[in-house]
């Protein structure tokens, strides 16, 4: 009988709203196969957990056996690693607290972690990104949420119930937009993804300037950043007055957290320099005098999808191998 | 020779703008004796250190004697665990960078740590208060100062400079009230006692109310907390305005931290449910929804300043005997 000791690879997953890609990752982090599905094409979460259950033995059984699987790690939005659940995800198919590592546990006879896609990229960037060597540092994941995690002396502050890092809901104008989750003024509803289109509709509205912004019938904060890089002086002030805001909402993170850098992750963060010099202005401009000039803003160096299955295979390391007995 | 360790006893040293106090403490928590003297009659560091020195040795030798002091805590504003210095403190006699730690280590031969106020109130409020037995919880000190400290997993976050917590230069209103720190809008300057006083002076400018705080030529907040008493509705409103946007902080801290608890000390804490109430109101307002109706607001139990001296002696256990070797 092979000893446990002996499985010497992981399977890290990562569920988003578009897809959930798998991959089969050995001791050093390389990836040995992947392979994935169309999230959305499972609205039923008994469907979803049918099929990754599926796909885990398929995936491991063509890549060296499911027995030498040693255990996995998901990385999926709204999850917290505290309750091993999915809690109310707003972005996901499926509605209330699902919980999917006890599911996927007693389906596969295998030990299962899972946490939030923001915790779960930090971790990847702390073992194989931007974050190698630091011990406190924040990564900011900026697409359609606008989520986030910090380091606290070397070690993931996850918090009481899982849900630390909600920079995305914190007020940063009184009484401001209404954001998704129900309140007023959060700051994901100025720098998440339908927070910058809902700028360039304003701006084109209270301006009569002449924009490229103008001929488009869908925007999207690509469009909007591929504009800019044409010159239009609208699209610019788009990302200026979203760079700004986006500045205090990290100043008063890094007050709080006194981090040596901040990562900053995900599509959005792909705009460049468009985002990136006003935020750092306005972020020299609000952060407490003892730590100005001195946190780094960084965006990331890592390929997105990669650095977020490498986390959760990462997960999957730290999981005690027989939690599932617990 | 005797044996280091069979030194069982420690000094806490409470540094404030008002006074300077120092404990014996054993190893229970147990204060054997404290003696204090008056912080601004010694507006020269070297002045100050001196008599420091000497009030160290005094109190040492009328109390077991100096050879049974193992080590020394301080607690002071502006300090930094990790650099040993005081960096810049607004509201203290002295100027620039000075290096507590080490002055006063090469004159008494002791190990000596220093931290700031804020984070020794949380190992104060850690080891003999409310947040006992919690890993995850932050203290807000409120005074004329708005500093704060949160604990991660257990364990006090310092952050790369020692600067974490930093609550009261976090911006509340974009282009709001200047601060004493330079920046605008920041919450100290509407939570902090300057900024309540300056709410009060606001709130009679514009309203034709008649208030008791109108005839009193030096408002401080515990006039104001005294009009409340009397039921006076402009020294009300006062409180609820304060409350209204520190709960918005305060929410902001928690969607970041996700603590068991928030525990409020210092004077201003004191108002009691004048300020806790509409804090609690915009609090559970501004939170991230997942936290709601889950985060302790609570006010000190303990007196601010035995527990900043018990802090301090707690520090002073803290720090490596043989540090002032290194």
């Amino acid at each position: 009988m092979q000893s446990t000791s002996m499985k010497r690879r992981v399977i890290g997953i990562d569920i988003s709203s578009d897809r959930t890609t798998l991959a089969v990752v050995d001791v050093r982090g390389n990836i040995i196969a992947q392979s994935y599905f169309v999230t959305s094409s499972y609205p039923d979460i008994n469907e979803f957990t049918a099929r990754l259950t599926e796909e885990v033995i398929a995936l491991a059984e063509a890549n060296g056996g499911y027995e030498n699987i040693r255990s996995l790690g998901i990385s999926c939005p709204s999850a917290s690693i505290v309750s091993g659940c999915i809690e109310n995800p707003p972005n996901l198919p499926w509605k209330g607290v699902i919980p999917l590592q006890a599911m996927l546990r007693d389906r596969l006879g295998l030990a299962v972690a899972i946490s939030n896609d923001a915790h779960v990229a930090a971790m990847g960037e702390k073992i194989y990104g931007s974050a190698h060597g630091l011990k406190n540092f924040i990564v900011i994941c900026m697409g359609v949420g606008l989520g986030s995690c910090f380091y606290s002396n070397g070690i993931s502050h996850e918090g009481t119930s899982g849900y630390a890092g909600e920079i995305g809901h914190t007020c940063v104008i009184d009484h401001g937009r209404k954001c998704g989750c129900g309140m007023e003024g959060c700051l994901e509803a100025y720098v998440g993804a339908n927070g910058i289109v809902q700028t360039a509709y304003e701006l084109m509205a209270e301006s009569g300037k002449p924009s490229l912004m103008r001929d488009i019938e869908h925007l999207t904060p690509r469009i909007i950043k591929e504009c800019c890089d044409k010159g239009d002086e609208l699209a610019i002030e788009v990302y200026r007055r979203t760079g700004y805001l986006f500045g205090i909402g990290l100043a008063t993170y890094a007050s709080i957290v006194n981090p040596e850098a901040i990562i900053l992750t995900g599509g959005i963060a792909h705009a460049g320099d468009w985002l990136i010099e006003p935020t750092q202005e306005s972020f020299e401009q609000h952060v407490f005098h003892n730590m100005r000039g001195k946190v780094k803003l960084l965006v990331t160096e890592l390929d997105d999808h990669e650095r977020d299955v490498l986390g959760a295979s990462a997960l999957a390391w730290e999981v005690p191998e027989y939690s599932l007995f617990k």
